[in-house]
């Protein structure tokens, strides 16, 4: 009897980017960075003449139907999408199912020939859409500050290359763990006179259909990875933006549904499910007995809601408390201007952004002598208004400010208690004058009031807290991340026992910690291909962009075996 | 500024067992089989006198204390085991703690120093503690055969070699992962006239306190996987064992104990909680905030419970239906000897024992013609009937019903309805005349009395459905698989398309399947470093002995960086 064969790869792309994969999987487990997508908008790389006309493109699509979706949605929804930085509603529509039943039957008939093919055609085919993608990433940039409030720089990169690079990363330790064992087994075992026999074949099965919860302040770069790592396990994808946030996901569903089209699967495998803020169906489709998977970028209590659902397999990025540690640094200045940076940047609204800085009231070490923590705090709040106050840097690093609530968050800080040190006010931005900005308020606490921080004050909020030393300080931070979640923690110090501790007790926690940060790298930036983003290991999320249980949860291996006589 | 350096390893043992451990990752993915630990009890390899030797030492054990733990538990307690082949209590009494905070403290101190030992140290001292087992495999096959009432071959097999293979699984595994990604890394970035600089460091770091919740049938095959995946992940186990069967997994932390205490770490890192049936603790221990992990085998109940615990990595074994589809084959009585094996073998109370038998009514092709329904199932009665008669093998098989609850279960199953074909009954073992034993009662259920079946019927009572056609019996067993779980199908058929429909849909079911079985190799096995145990992928259980999965959940990877100037 002939034995039967594993899936065929049925297109061609495998071949072309077999190298660019094998790369991309050496590239994840080596960790020290690959970049197949240029992380600036030069025309050097992305095409002369490109941004200019997908600038008009981006201009042309506002007001108009979303037309370059191949889903076979049925109706049209406009969206409550509006710039932060003009104020105006974007009056974009995007195609929709009239009900969850049928996101959830398309997506289903879709994933029919999707979950037969292997490995290579999965991985060929996905890889290739980040490529086409590539041709779109200035009206993507534009999509993405129109959106979520990111400076232009920042929308390039973040949904980009640098949501390229996560989603590669998907896809090649997706395509790793897919080829993990041996699909093809002889088995053999001693019997006396004979061997007994039997040939095994593993499939891998996917979970069933998947879920992505998107948030409105990264709609690719949170919400790409958990697609990708979906798609090459095998299974099909509806994608939940938020309702204010959606052309930028929709790009990319268009390029994708464009590559499944061209190469003979069924667009519907990845879908938009677009809403609008007040009659949303995020829980209609998370809850649907359909829904196997979900991934979720939001707020804590829908993010513990989605991890409580039974019978999901769910990967959850939620809110977290990002504290700085400063024990001892040989130049405050910089540490000083480096911390500015981090607390300014996309006002805040980085998952990354630090929140609460602890220093030692009896101040800290530095190469001159001891720095008072007075000084600590004066060299803090200076570096920041002079960035948020400089005429070009000032709009530039900060954005503008995406939702009301965040808004509303930032102009009532100054009553929340502890002295305000720096107001918050509006960033002067001369090309967009109705954008809605708000440099940092950075609050003292003192040890008294320093309870008034219960979690994450969303935005850019800051507080300075005296402690007793930095054991202190690494104890409050610690514990901050343990009951509230953390993404990140920088830390300054220069002893080496003191690094060793805070990075140990802060890993305990979940926490990575970077060290000495000053010049060009801030503690804000996870990188693709080095950096895992979220550990999974408190309540910050359950998941990390990428570590193998990110990909394997996703699907089950199946082994049979036949008896060769 | 020095970097800091990862932990050191502290053990030479790793050294020792360099080249087996990486043969074991290499086997682990090649899945050919690899059998460090020869499977059968002969002098050869375990010994000349050993097996003499290791008896008196367990007839010395009954009614005693058990001495060999190094746990520092202040009470002893006598258990409730009793052996089912004499009827008889063993009296046996294991150190226990008076509560469940001091086993909670006495993990956690242990822990401290473990958690810091590096991936070679705990991988070279857990393959130790399975090469120190090795000297105990007979006393712990009678430890086994009088809790369990598994025949004494099979309870050699399966609580020594085969459970020490599947604990070496989850060690080169969990090296493999833990090894996986680079543990220092140089990170460099182009800006302009200089590059940002780096130093990366990966810690793993484990979730937490773990639980091994025992069952009564396979106390050490069944619990090791998760107890040495826990470990080699730096985690501290408490194991909380069946209160039936004690001794077998006693026996195995004894040395586990023995060697971490040899080599400077404390033995409480493996404590066994020993209670009794009318007085459990493992809802206090899985309920308590400090246990982050926990594995289970057992019922659906408990174990649907135990899943259901918010925040804790749960990893699962209950209860499946395991079908057998007959579609056509060439040796009608070669496929029904092996089938009267299958049911036959430890009285059904395997996880991965047939219980529903599906057979087209209109019968099946054979090499000689069809061969009708009542032929096909004629066929399974005689060969059964004939080995359980069988005045040798029949208990040789067979052994001893483990509980009071199958014994019932068995003896009331002639009321279920449908035809008994063959009725249960004592199997008598001249070595052990007050044996608790009992044949299969096999049961003819007819298309209006199918839905008698509603899941798992544990022991050995067998039904042989009628169904209109072989895609019937696939829609049944299929059906079955995924709404009452599924560990194993086993299917005859001669057809290739068959064959390929069969794989696929129960594979989505996720349940794996055994084709054309006949001869020596038999459905209920699962080879270590080639098989799969039960794939997470229906209500069976939500975990695989041993893929990746099964190791990755159970610690997160954490990285800091450190600035270079």
């Amino acid at each position: 009897m002939q034995i039967f064969a594993p899936a065929k790869t049925t297109a061609s792309s495998f071949e072309k980017y077999e190298s660019l994969i094998k790369d991309a999987i050496d590239a994840v487990h080596k960790r020290e960075h690959y970049t197949p997508f240029p992380e600036m908008p030069s025309p050097a790389d992305y095409g002369e003449g490109a941004e200019a006309a997908q600038k008009s493109a981006f201009e042309a699509q506002l007001g108009n139907k979303f037309e370059r979706l191949l889903q076979s949605s049925n109706s049209w929804m406009e969206s409550d999408e509006e710039s932060p930085y003009t104020g105006k509603a974007l009056k974009i529509s995007y195609p929709v199912f009239s009900d969850v039943e049928s996101y959830i039957a398309a997506s289903q008939k879709a994933n029919e020939k999707w979950k037969l093919a292997d490995a290579k055609t999965r991985a060929g085919l996905l890889v290739e859409t980040l490529h086409q993608l590539k041709s779109h990433f200035y009206e993507l940039a534009f999509a993405t500050m129109h959106t979520t409030g990111q400076s232009y720089l920042m929308s390039f990169q973040a949904s980009g290359p640098h949501a390229a690079d996560r989603a590669l990363e998907s896809i090649a330790l997706g395509y790793s763990e897919l080829t993990r064992f041996a699909d093809k087994i002889s088995w053999e075992k001693p019997a006396g006179k004979f061997n007994l026999k039997l040939e095994k074949f593993g499939m891998n099965i996917g979970r069933g259909l998947a879920l992505a919860i998107g948030c409105s302040t990264f709609p690719t770069w949170n919400t790409l990875p958990g697609v990708y790592a979906s798609l090459i396990t095998g299974n099909a994808v509806i994608v939940k933006p938020h309702p204010k946030a959606i052309y930028p996901i929709a790009l990319v569903i268009g390029v994708i549904q464009s590559v499944l089209k061209g190469n003979g699967f069924d667009p519907n495998l990845v879908l938009l499910a677009s809403d609008k803020s007040d009659s949303q169906i995020t829980k209609k489709l998370a809850e649907h007995p359909a829904v196997k998977i979900i991934d979720f970028t939001g707020s804590n209590s829908f993010g513990n809601y989605v991890e409580g659902l039974p019978g999901k397999v769910v990967f959850t990025e939620k809110a977290g408390v990002n504290s700085i540690i400063i024990d001892s640094i040989d130049d405050v200045e910089a540490m000083a201007k480096n911390i500015a940076f981090s607390i300014s940047l996309y006002s805040g609204q980085m998952c990354t952004a630090p929140q609460n800085i602890y220093v030692p009231e009896s101040g800290i070490a530095a190469k001159d002598g001891n720095v008072s923590f007075d000084d600590v705090k004066k060299a803090i709040v200076e570096q920041t208004r002079g960035l948020v106050e400089h005429p070009k840097a000032g709009h530039a690093v900060a954005g503008a400010i995406q939702s009301k609530a965040t808004m509303e968050r930032v102009l009532k800080a100054k009553d929340i208690g502890g002295k305000v040190l720096l107001e918050n006010k509006a960033i002067s931005n001369p090309e967009f004058p109705d954008a809605h900005t708000q440099s940092p308020i950075i609050i003292e606490l003192n040890r008294d009031s320093r309870s008034l921080v219960k979690g994450e004050m969303f935005g850019p909020i800051v507080f300075i807290i005296p402690t007793k030393d930095t054991n202190e300080s690494l104890e409050l931070a610690s514990k901050a991340a343990r009951e509230h979640g953390a993404i990140t923690c920088s830390a300054y110090t220069q002893n080496e026992d003191t690094m060793h501790k805070i990075a140990l007790e802060m890993a305990e926690a979940g926490t990575p910690v970077s060290f000495n940060l000053t010049g060009g790298v801030y503690v804000n930036q996870n990188a693709g291909f080095s950096d895992f983003h979220v550990t999974g290991g408190n309540p910050a999320g359950n998941a990390s962009f990428t570590n193998p249980e990110f990909i394997v949860k996703r699907f089950v291996r199946v082994q049979s075996r036949i008896f060769v006589k």
